[in-house]
């Protein structure tokens, strides 16, 4: 993520002189002790056995933290290297040969330009297999019953100021979604609604019978009816929150440094699921028509929220910003005079008398790509950054950042998919380069060039992308064909297919 | 409005018993001590002069308060008390002869079957002329040069628990409003940029010329551009919080009792701006296609915005609820057990174990026309309920009731209107019991039986619908033609002309 976190990786506290770990942030609910802490199973340190899609270590620990790539990949010691060189910043992409990602899928990267060190962007692809827990009855299961679920997931993940937070997040988010899922398996496979209640101790019930499932059908004369879907999308949200929190327990032990922006698709019973917390974009083109699948996360969509909490929290400014908005910075001679202003709750525009409060620096400030909370970062959800503080200060940030993603879901059996039909995934390495329409455009050139059932396609789609946002090295840049600057910052693309060649049933 | 405060009218702390006006709440910013406090000549009685659409005074003052029915509806006494009849439910209209409301505006209104003792809805529609306070350039203008603004204004406020709130919005907040736009009159009649900043003293300049302005071409390399459109959201904005203030103030002097929605259109300079607080609703039906002009704002569109307030303040809550969601009321036998819930982050569902204090009342809870806000109130914004309490309790309301509108801007000038192109202005009277749908369809059923140039038609749209969801008396109720019931509340509507035979150039 280029220039995201504006001076700031200057001023992160180092591991060493961290604060002491903050009190809960605002943006954490206080029931997550509630929840388990962390999946048993996620590793503290990196995985003995990489899954096939998550990053992969290189050599020493110190180095796994800050460079890798992720597994499917199947770099060489050469193609790593190559793989981290600016100059040439040549476009990665699995092997043509050897086992294919889930659904044929496509991918495609490439690295900054120079902007940070190494490539911040992680990417994960996975068949992840959901063991049920519990029985939803209470009645222990057995484990060969066989009644778990598959779901099919895809993950980028753009790191900034470090690359410890999407390293991370890219081995383990999915894992942590699973962990979620595991209450849920016979429960989404039940065609009837939802238990609204379960017992609290399935290994040993007080009865053997259902008697303690409330279910929606019970004395209460009124409840919500809770889908199977918004179980799934709960999930996902709480996933997100628990992997954020993990972070922040082992950002010391294990070099978690920095941030990360995740956009990350679920498929699960005939559904697609797109969660993104970030500035990430998620796309469909079916027929050639754009599908928005995800919103943006920046100062600028989230103004009002990040006021709000300002406003309510005045303490998470420290005196030294403003909640109030101004088109431009206030100057102490323009005391006493007018200036245009928005307060949280206003969409419009007003003057205000300028007093000297107005004179702080304002929380939300700056347009487009250069928009910042505090002065200091350009995306507001996202995982990690806690130890991330305002430039030359030490008032932290994270409380104005959410772990939380929006998800979005598209029911895949709604429709007649051809095989040209994608999910897009990008991070914004492509899409501040490159519009929807041209997105839209360069899948209908590319597929049309291929047999329907070759799946090489998706990947030759990826690294067109790829390529056309990142340009060819020319007057001291990279510059597209119209002579505009291409993107200088990590691009990376999954290209997802719709309606087969991939057997996904 | 039916039933919206669920019994909360008879806790309602009494004006002579009321509390000190609470401190300010969360809704409100602190800056606008920089506004003016209240319109100079908003008057704190009862107008001498009612203006042609604001609510008249009836005999005595304290009948005022609680009955009055919109001026230009030019009733007699007779009509009033026909107007206040809950058994013969008569729809009135302005009369036929005289003057029409601006645009041959369409009106029509019938009270409620009984549910509160007066129609608690209030209308009023006036042509407001704005002249400028200042020069901008901070030279003062010769008031001769007649370059003030006019502006057309239309308002619809829907009661609780008393009709005070409502009957004081009708009556002042297009003034509100005017006193908003003073500041603006010069700014949105010149075609360049509104200026980021203003002189403070325009009577007494410090200089002549305009040296003072910091254009948008100033020395400023960054700043955002502000359209006119948006200067005129901001006054709207304002205003409702001005209004809302207002009643804060005056509650007790004027017997300003429980609150209103509000939906409030103004056209201004070739655009139409549709605010509203509540659950008021604003259509365009333009050639039969439907454009939403306003949202709703109840306790399940505005669940997250209201949780989070209560998760970062939880004093608001009192130790007597909880900001947690759950589909149903929890149990104390169900301690220990796991059920669902949303917290403020959460668009999906998931199961927690239930602890103590999860068996507090749910802030939110209720589906549809049931869902309430501390089991009190069914509406998530509008003016007033400054004395509201939950019920049994002394807990305040209002700080979860937000009073700023949202605004949606349209642009008249962008489309070829036809006469038969209206803008539906209904409370929830009329949307209870009908669709979008059903209306656009009785538009063009009624206005097909006009000839376009006759003015009447739009009244009697206005008429067709109001019966349309009133229905007629049978079987021990207001049924509909399909034996459903029809809308025992309140109802009140609109039809606004956007393609003549009014002028409005």
């Amino acid at each position: 993520m280029l220039n995201r976190v504006r001076s700031a990786v200057a001023h992160l506290v180092s591991s060493g002189g961290a604060p002491p770990p903050r009190s809960k942030s605002p943006d954490l609910p206080n029931t997550t002790s509630a929840l388990p802490a962390a999946p048993p199973e996620a590793p503290r340190s990196p995985p003995a056995r990489a899954g096939s899609g998550s990053a992969v270590p290189v050599k020493t620990a110190e180095a796994r933290a800050s460079f890798s790539r992720p597994t499917f990949l199947q770099l060489s010691p050469g193609g790593l290297r190559r793989a981290d060189d600016h100059s040439g910043r040549a476009v990665q992409s699995p092997p043509d040969t050897g086992r294919r990602l889930p659904w044929s899928t496509g991918y495609a990267e490439v690295i900054n330009a120079g902007k940070s060190r190494h490539n911040e962007d992680q990417a994960c692809c996975e068949v992840v297999y959901v063991e049920g827990r519990r029985s939803v009855s209470g009645v222990p299961r057995e484990p060969s019953r066989g009644q778990g679920l598959c779901f099919y997931y895809w993950g980028l993940f753009d790191g900034h100021a470090g690359g410890g937070a999407a390293e991370m997040a890219s081995r383990l988010l999915h894992r942590h979604i699973r962990e979620q899922l595991k209450d849920l398996v016979e429960i989404l496979q039940d065609p009837s609604p939802p238990p609204l209640c379960l017992p609290s101790t399935p290994e040993a019930p007080t009865s053997s019978d259902s008697s303690h499932l409330v279910a929606p059908q019970s004395c209460w004369s009124s409840h919500k009816e809770v889908t199977h879907e918004s179980l799934v999308v709960g999930a996902i949200e709480n996933a997100f929150q628990l992997m954020d929190e993990q972070m922040a327990r082992e950002r010391r032990g294990h070099q978690v440094e920095g941030g990360c922006c995740a956009l990350v698709v679920v498929y699960l019973l005939g559904k697609i699921y797109v969660a993104n917390a970030g500035d990430s974009r998620a796309i469909i083109v079916r027929n050639g028509e754009i599908i928005p699948m995800s919103r943006e996360f920046t100062p600028e969509t989230e103004r009002q929220r990040l006021q709000l909490l300002g406003f309510l929290k005045p303490e998470l400014l420290g005196g030294e910003f403003t909640h109030l908005e101004f088109p431009r910075r206030v100057q102490s001679k323009e005391l006493g005079q007018r200036m245009l202003y928005r307060d949280q709750n206003m969409t419009g525009w007003a003057y205000k008398k300028i007093e000297l409060e107005d004179l702080r620096f304002p929380l939300v400030c700056g347009e487009g790509k250069k928009a910042r909370v505090m002065a200091t970062i350009g995306v507001t959800r996202g995982l990690g950054d806690h130890n991330l503080k305002v430039c030359s200060s030490t008032l932290p940030i994270k409380p104005f950042l959410s772990c939380f993603p929006e998800v979005q879901v598209y029911d895949l059996t709604q429709y007649e998919h051809c095989p040209d039909d994608v999910l897009v995934l990008g991070t914004d390495g492509l899409w501040d380069v490159t519009s929807d329409c041209e997105v839209a455009a360069t899948v209908d050139r590319v597929l049309s060039t291929f047999e329907p059932n070759d799946p090489s396609r998706y990947t030759a789609l990826a690294q067109a992308l790829v390529l056309g946002a990142r340009g060819t090295p020319r007057d001291r840049g990279w510059r597209l064909p119209n002579n505009k600057l291409g993107s200088g910052d990590d691009i990376s693309v999954f290209i997802i297919p719709l309606g087969g060649p991939g057997t996904y049933s």
